[in-house]
């Protein structure tokens, strides 16, 4: 099956190399297709790492092992093959990830921990260990190729590769973030089939790299939904190789600590967007922005209900300003909520104010707005001052002939 | 638009008259239709009533004044208008409300408390009081008729009536149960748009009668979903009329407690049944059995996950025996599981044991099974003896097309 262009596709940015990352890639040949699909990143001494990982209680040994190897802060490679999430596979499947990681660290004269590896694509099949071994090495002895080679080679069902960057001053030098990322169905907080992963030339410690991802990761990666089903493999890894010549950032103390953190959310952000842009059969970019909440956990939740709620996303697919099926949601989410304080408004606008019907609620700029590429919804529970943002996209045919039209 | 009725559909089932209980029906116009929509039903005096409501936060005015007048334990009449759901409509909703109650109860000579009424339709517009005031007249005065006709008449989107009975010998004398149901879409447990109604001749005391009708609901309507969407207004009540000359069934310890119990749930979940039968676009009713789960709680919510799940629901709409996504919902219920320990089977084959794909699996049968209209998904987590089983139906592009290309 050969997959259309998501019409909320963007072209892959002109991103900046960043030194200590060197990318290459091969072809494992893990399904059936002539593309490359093992990526390998290898990274400069004394790179440090920081991750998140998804919270599926059936996680993959990818996962596991990147878990527990994250504790040492310190990354010399990363190894991410597409087309076999090799989860699901008990021991065969862990013997698979070793296998890769003793490669690498053989090749680089390395510890086996420093080398993380995702795998995404098929469940149930162990990775094919003689297809790994091979595919390492061509990929080892590859010339360097581009980001979005790498962006290309990760991807599954992604029907573009997706890429984004920034920058930030340190220390008076520029350092540079760069991301890649893969996802587009099977995406909800905590995760979903996600891989994404940043590199900078920044020197980061450890210990800050994994505070600043994670709370970029709170209000990015875990506030995008497209089906609320979460994968086994989700993974977001941070690179830091430390080559910019910029000071060390120790901790949130450290000069241009604030600069990072905000260009490594930025980096985050437009990732989690270009997911959903590329969320299955999507045709419109929603963002629920959720204000007067209990606390911003609670805005959070709320706005999830409302995301992954298939009457709300059918309706907007619809272009239909159903703010009744918002109520619902709103309702159904068990978070602290009064019926007689909601409003809500799309694009706006609002339809319905402290839990009535607007007066003389003019449905035409509304019922413009949802004609849109982008739609805005707005919900205001008037009861406290939590706010959050989640982003998802509307639920359509695509989806369904995406999932069910077609084996997978 | 006119709805194709579902190929899951059952023939409304001959059902007995209940003493004590009589149904009459008028067309109040709340829609630009020309049909009954609304049903007015006589109860005995004496007549017992137990209920259970929706747990959204944003529920109607007609579920608040059945939460409170439930505690009285005694019903005189039910009122159901279909066409508009009366909620998010503040206090003119609640006068609507209360207008039909005072109407009535001034007919009937009873406390205006005694009087239920329900609502389902579109959410956000005041129940027209001019309306339901000349609807109520016309059918206090009306003929009587069929259960059919009143589950015709309180239906919306519903593609086909729906009705269910059962009987249960009392102190020696048969008892009968009969109940009508409306709901296809917005369905989840805490009940979704979804009004049902169940009519007994036993004489039930309004306590007992309320602990059955909560146990009953716990494996039956708060065991299904199509949508995992919750309405404002679900409702499910029950009346006894009474009049069957049984002994009064007092508590548990009373002579044909564990008897008309038995026949309560068999009825509740015919009905709960019914409705998943009518889930907007269904193609499959899906019965998902969990066990070996950490308590039965933790298997319900396991169960939901995967009867949530729009991959797993696109998979089986597509006759794909995809157990990848049955371990990917399971892994995101959040509920104890051990991913070593898990087993997975369609139609009594199992597909994966303890982990690890059977070896030597054989898709052929389980794909014939998947061909069905009746799919069977088990799932084991093998590490305890907590046990569920809940019901939904596939995600299809029917589903869509309900709920998007058409205006609700």
């Amino acid at each position: 099956m050969e997959l259309e262009t998501s019409p909320l596709a963007l072209p892959f940015p002109d991103m900046p190399s960043i030194e200590g990352a060197t990318v290459r890639i091969a072809r494992a040949r893990y399904k059936d297709w002539d593309r490359a699909d093992l990526t390998y990143i290898e990274l400069a001494e004394g790179t440090s790492v920081a991750g998140v990982f998804t919270k599926s209680l059936c996680a993959s040994s990818e996962v596991e092992l990147g878990r527990e190897n994250i504790a040492h802060g310190t990354a010399r490679a990363l190894v991410v093959n597409a087309g076999n999430a090799n989860a699901f596979t008990g021991y065969h499947g862990r013997e698979a990830v070793e296998q890769i990681m003793a490669q690498v660290a053989s090749h680089l004269q390395c510890p086996a921990e420093h080398v993380f590896v995702s795998s995404t694509g098929v469940i149930g099949v162990p990775l094919p260990k003689d297809k790994a071994r091979e595919g390492v090495n061509a990929a080892l002895s590859a010339s360097p190729c581009t980001w979005e080679d790498a962006a290309t080679a990760i991807s599954t069902t992604d029907t573009f590769a997706k890429g984004a960057h920034a920058s930030a001053i340190v220390d008076g030098k520029t350092v540079n973030l760069v991301g890649i990322i893969k996802g587009s169905g099977m995406i909800a907080p905590d995760m979903a089939t996600m891989l994404g992963y940043i590199f900078t030339d920044a020197d980061i410690a450890p210990q800050f790299l994994q505070a600043a991802l994670e709370t970029a990761n709170a209000s990015t990666f875990s506030c995008i939904t497209v089906d609320g089903d979460t994968s086994t493999s989700d993974t977001v890894l941070a690179f830091a190789t430390g080559t910019s010549g910029a000071a060390r950032i120790e901790n949130h103390d450290s000069p241009g600590a604030d600069a990072f953190a905000a260009a490594l959310n930025d980096v985050c952000r437009q990732l989690a967007h270009l997911v959903v842009r590329d969320g299955e059969g999507a045709s419109k970019f929603i963002a629920v922005r959720v204000t007067g909440a209990a606390s911003d956990e609670s805005a959070r939740k709320v706005g999830l209900s409302i995301a992954n709620s298939p009457l709300v996303k059918t309706a907007i697919a619809g272009e239909d300003a159903n703010w009744g099926r918002v109520v619902m949601a709103v309702g159904k989410a068990g978070e602290p909520a009064d019926r007689d304080k909601l409003s809500i408004g799309f694009g706006g606008i609002w339809a319905a104010r402290n839990g009535l019907p607007v007066d003389n609620y003019d449905e035409g700029p509304v019922a413009e707005h949802l004609k849109g590429e982008h739609i805005d919804v707005a919900v205001d529970l008037g009861i406290g001052n939590g706010r959050a943002t989640v982003w998802t996209c509307d639920l359509t045919h695509g989806y369904i002939a995406i999932n069910a039209d077609y084996r997978s």
